[in-house]
């Protein structure tokens, strides 16, 4: 049995778990993780509907991107997974999908701002829409030149990935990740339902104003880090 | 057998309705219920996901919130409960949720207006929605000040909570209650309704004006109330 | 066995029908059946939810109201069927649900115009929506007033309920009609589904036409009366 | 047994892929296949809801329409897929819907605007709406005249059926074709969504651009013709 056999079952897990939430049909959008330790990342393979697949079908790969084990190529996004993997040594696992609103405000080329504490439970401010990739990034390394434009916006911007859990790519959809597969997958969940809150909030009153920034730091808080008091213990 | 095995059970159904009506996901929402003659309430515990319990997991605190019986803290949204339950001694039990289209209307920091007989079957009038917190009541005792500005919008509105079993809290999401368990997640699951409804109204019509009072008052009095008529009986 | 055993079947399957297919919850909605040569209205019992009922529970009055069989009070919008039962002989089965866009276009006040080949292949044109009633029709015999209303807005717009086989009643919600509980039912879907299409469409272009007359009158005609061919037979 | 089964059963069962994938309801919608080696179609029979239906009951006729196998007449829309099979011979299947929000976009009279990578990767640009019939089209083979309308928007705007898999008639709903009766439906599913994304992106921003075109190339090449990547294999 592979070495690599927990690390594929939690992959594949998760990649199910898109399908279960509705936030993918067909081959569209794809989950991985990174071992740091041995050196690997492990990801859905590519153009595969997800009802074809078994747990042993998940690609291995280095993190340059050589398959380390398995027939089937990886998905065809993971050099976008790679860059983030690379710039970010916190993130442990990365979930990408066409959600439909996450993708409206990607299409937008909006950001998914902050309007209300179920918002601030799980992201920490305004959910950022990357630039819009030029011709010459597109004409290069393609998804690599996504997970640098992703690296960049956060750098950029001065936003912590290890506070708000997901971006958008304009044009294109949201990617999201979390200290394990499931919780990339559930970010992904939440990124979608907050996406489609913020659009009602808008069509309930055009000047809905942003979560005041007290109420978004204890309601972040309360939950992320030292004195969080959400859950039955730290 | 815990004594109080029944409302443990109660709560739990209620609580497991919440999901089955896709009023909540993850850990979002919470149901309690009060039994004032034994002196205690009994609510969903904090930041556990809804297949991990069961009943008997179920938190029973006295009214001040001090754990009776159960290993595990009950939510964090205890406090908001025992203001309410404190305030109004009708109030049985409580359910509070982060529905979409709710959430949406607190967001928005609108009242849901009432648009139409669906509306005052169940509520009979405007829907309010809190003001919003200050900063120094969320540097507070948060929770309690959530409950204790709900308490003050029904108040100072002069809104019977016997009339009305909901609110909106502003940026944060609705809570509801009945004389059941049961009820209070029924009360959320309409209140969902009336939010879509009330959103969809004005896009067909942004004029679309307010039920006329009198239809308003035939529709919640033939099911609440002395007169009533609108089931098999009283 | 009762001798509307048959009669009671064909409304209790029609009412769970409306369940299935997500138009009401709780106890919201109602079926009825008329036999004329029986002279008898078979409806669901008031303030009871579908899965408390069982076909034996089907309520059997006459064509006054009476009750002439069962133990269980008719739906409160009885005298709503009768009034229309009466206006009309050609109509043998009517359906009420509060459907989300639907009662969306009855709360808006706004007829649901005929905008593509989806609602003409149904509907032979505008589903109209009544006038709001008057405090002292709501004073009176509200139900029976609101049937009232329904027979006026065919009459006094000269539209035929056997070519448009629905109506919404204002800040109300939705009547359809047919030849078979299963048939009014199915209006009560198609008028939803035509409802979401019609707010929809004037999202995507606050101008779009009405469909043309000749179109509208094409894809009535081919599936009902003389010249239809849309079915297998005739 | 029918040499025909193989293609019966095909059209059979993405019939109900269509209801499974809640494109149609009742009658509405049908899917087609052509085997222009043996100078047949099949196509789901008229009028007949699809759990009546089993894969036998589907209609073959020739390519002028006659029927050559079974006792049940064709759909209507026959002639409409005809009309696209001959003038477009790598078409293989087609699938009609009156899906929510593709049909919303056909009643708007509006083409769908390729607004970011989702559209894309599988419909190469803007999916265009028809003009409207003439009352003259109407009036003479009707079915017929929409076949020629759908084949004159691609002729006329230059739009290469092979590179837009789909279409919407003018007040009617879409159309969508593939290489097998499954791929039909996929792309009916995926037009669908993209309907739906792109009225919500103009809801998130009415200024939302266009998908740049070197983007759209970039992305629609990937995954078809020539030097596509996206699959395992080509």
């Amino acid at each position: 049995m592979s070495k690599y056999q927990n690390l594929k079952q939690e992959v594949f897990a998760a990649n199910l778990e898109l399908v279960a939430r509705k936030l993918v049909i067909y081959t569209w959008g794809n989950v991985s993780i990174i071992d740091r330790e041995l050196g690997v990342v492990v990801i859905k393979p590519r153009g595969i509907e997800y009802h074809d697949l078994v747990a042993e079908d998940m690609s291995v790969t280095d993190l340059e991107g050589n398959i380390i084990e398995g027939d089937l190529l990886p998905s065809v996004d993971l050099e976008i997974h790679l860059a983030i993997y690379k710039q970010f040594p916190a993130i442990k696992a990365i979930a990408h999908t066409h959600s439909t609103y996450a993708t409206a405000f990607a299409q937008a080329r909006c950001d998914i701002p902050c309007l209300g504490t179920t918002h601030a439970d799980h992201f920490y401010g305004v959910i950022p829409c990357t630039r819009q990739l030029t011709p010459e990034e597109v004409a290069g390394e393609y998804e690599k030149e996504i997970g640098n434009v992703v690296v960049e916006t956060f750098l950029e911007r001065k936003i912590d990935p290890m506070q708000v859990f997901g971006v958008n790519v304009a044009g294109h959809g949201p990617f999201t990740w979390g200290a394990t597969a499931g919780l990339a997958v559930e970010n992904s969940v939440i990124l979608e339902e907050l996406s489609k809150m913020a659009l009602l909030t808008k069509q309930v009153n055009p000047n809905a104003p942003l979560l005041e920034n007290y109420a978004l730091d204890k309601h972040f808080l309360r939950k992320h880090g030292e004195g969080s008091y959400f859950y039955q213990s730290k």
